[in-house]
């Protein structure tokens, strides 16, 4: 087995095990934090390290533009690259094209587009789409898909699943196994639960060392999320690691753990911190908001990041008010550090089999007050 | 004695000492980064102590506007507030009133000035600049002066240095002596040799724990300010230390050791590495620059910074070429590291009483070429 994947208790229908991969171990469920361009924003690698994060992610499509991976495989690969030596897990690019890119076509061959940054054009097959995650020196390689826009007809989905069905073959064909990498397949299939498990089905035949739920948290609301869930995970094989890409807040990742989901990677965490959003226990806090400027407290009690282990709110209120870069790099810790404390929660209470009463917990706790997120420009 | 001043070894007219504060000893000759709104940008505070800093530099101008000097004192004082527990000098406000306040307005009695950031009216007596410090907890505080427009006539820089004497006397008398707290104050009089002897000798009779030279790096050009040193540093009491405030480059810096200065702050080495540009032995560079796209090497070899101990120069450039803030953070490291190691190497040559021999080897191997400066947008 290139990634062994050993699932060590279950509660429910939700797992806690460990998947092996050439970098390190990675503990599920797990949160990967997203470092697009080769660095998890404002954060030196060994803090992300320091959060407990065992694995983080890259964008394929920023990296094939800039600085390309050629260049980075000249340069040692992207661990060596960006002073990561733990996992590293890329996603194929189909989300950024969609979402970034500009002039797209997609044809059954490939997908071509012009760069955001410069209009250059690209031609992405499936084969190259691996090719590049194998120069980058990815842990986990993702098949090339289309993510299908949301809403989609149901014939629109169908159609748009099936060509990723088929790049999903040309993929792993491309894929070179080696021992500790992996190449994960990419269910899709809207918001349809026929499509879903055609979708699973045409994956497992193909066959792949873990599986990833594509083309959710496009718009489509929590609770259609749940219920793809809920129609795609009895299609998955039990013993291969499931992903849900894109996701989430943290009352998203609890819901999906419950559905068996192992992996998430998210930019939330990273972009609100930069943007003076916190996330705590009792839910998100704008920390530009006018009530934090004299706040003596830390975040959040008992927290071990820098941000709560050193500095009050006040202090973050200045800095942000102040437009001084380390409140974005002290919030995007704390985000990243309640981020990794609750998949430790998770993975506890998976392995004591008390995760409901966790998640019941945690939710009755974490409420997003509306007047917490205010900002008041007169602080 | 409030702050004990011992200088160890001399060498020509250098020094190397030790000045002792509430908060910990200060090394000399020292360098200070500059941390203007009560964070050195883009440095975590025990980053800024791992580069080798006994001490840091707040703005008074900046934190009297925002968050305001009670609003610190309430919080704990500006140690605690931005997680800093060694010496704290800052500056009286006069340097920033003169270069960013509006409709600013100099009175026997006060500056008055209106604030950039909202337009809010200031009056600042030298009582008032002596309060403010006293509520941040400075363990260094400096008196109140005008700083001297460049080019000013002889009569300009006179009625503005006579000025200053009459504050300097109105801030040492409402500074209350403590043990462990200092205040200094600031010799004036432009580039005329007999205003800066003039001003030496109101403040020592005076009498302050320390002096400062002001009204330099101003715009007056390497040799002039040397030759404005050669003229005030001989009517600056000995057993005391000497604050060259403002500057500066290495070169500037390694000048004003070899004419008896002891403590030195700029905002040099952290804007620069903000914009990209390196300090190295082998002088500047700006890592923009095309020519470093694919360089595997280290920014600077056997340099202990995070910059250094991690990363390529291709992989800075990238950061920069990316806009990620972990450019900023990871040149900063580096150039306020480069800063202490020069000031080490300083303080140990003055210790072997080998400092013209440091001095030109350092001068022989540090030179700035303009291509090295030159960025590439084609990179």
């Amino acid at each position: 087995m290139t990634t062994p994947f050993t699932i060590f208790k279950t509660d429910g229908h939700a797992r806690t095990g460990a998947l092996s991969t050439a970098h390190g171990v990675i503990r599920t469920p797990a949160f990967m934090p997203v470092g697009t361009a080769a660095t998890v924003k404002a954060m030196m690698p060994e803090a992300v390290k320091a959060t407990g994060a065992d694995i983080i992610l890259g964008n394929t499509y920023h990296l094939m533009l800039r600085p390309g991976p050629e260049r980075i495989a000249k340069l040692g690969g992207l661990h060596k690259f960006m002073h990561w030596d733990g996992p590293i897990l890329t996603d194929s690019g189909g989300f950024q094209v969609m979402s970034l890119a500009k002039l797209r076509r997609i044809t059954e061959n490939a997908v071509t587009f012009q760069s955001h940054l410069d209009g250059t054009s690209y031609e992405l097959p499936p084969e190259r789409a691996i090719e590049i995650q194998h120069l980058l020196g990815s842990d986990i390689s993702m098949a090339l898909d289309e993510c299908t826009p949301y809403p989609a007809t149901e014939d629109e989905a169908a159609t748009s699943m099936r060509l990723s069905m088929r790049w999903a073959e040309r993929s792993k064909k491309a894929f070179v196994t080696r021992n500790g990498y992996a190449v994960f397949g990419i269910v899709q299939g809207g918001v349809y639960p026929m499509l879903r498990e055609e979708s699973c089905a045409a994956l497992k035949s193909i066959g792949f060392d873990g599986y990833a739920v594509g083309g959710l948290a496009v718009g489509e609301g929590q609770q259609v999320m749940f219920d793809v869930l809920d129609a795609t995970m009895p299609h998955l094989p039990p013993d291969k690691p499931r992903y849900l890409m894109g996701v989430g807040k943290p009352d998203d990742i609890i819901g999906a753990v419950l559905r068996g989901v192992d992996m998430f990677d998210c930019v939330i965490p990273t972009r609100s911190g930069r943007n003076a959003r916190a996330y705590t226990h009792e839910g998100e806090k704008n920390i530009r908001n006018a009530r934090y400027a004299e706040d003596a407290r830390p975040l959040e009690e008992g927290c071990p990041c820098p941000a709560c282990a050193g500095f009050s709110r006040a202090y973050l209120h200045h800095l942000f008010k102040a437009g001084e870069m380390l409140g974005p790099m002290l919030l995007t810790a704390h985000n990243l550090t309640f981020y990794q404390i609750l998949m430790q929660g998770l993975r506890d209470a998976v392995a004591g089999r008390r995760l409901a009463a966790f998640a019941a917990d945690f939710l009755a706790r974490y409420r997003v007050r509306i007047s917490d997120l205010e900002t008041d420009a007169n602080s």
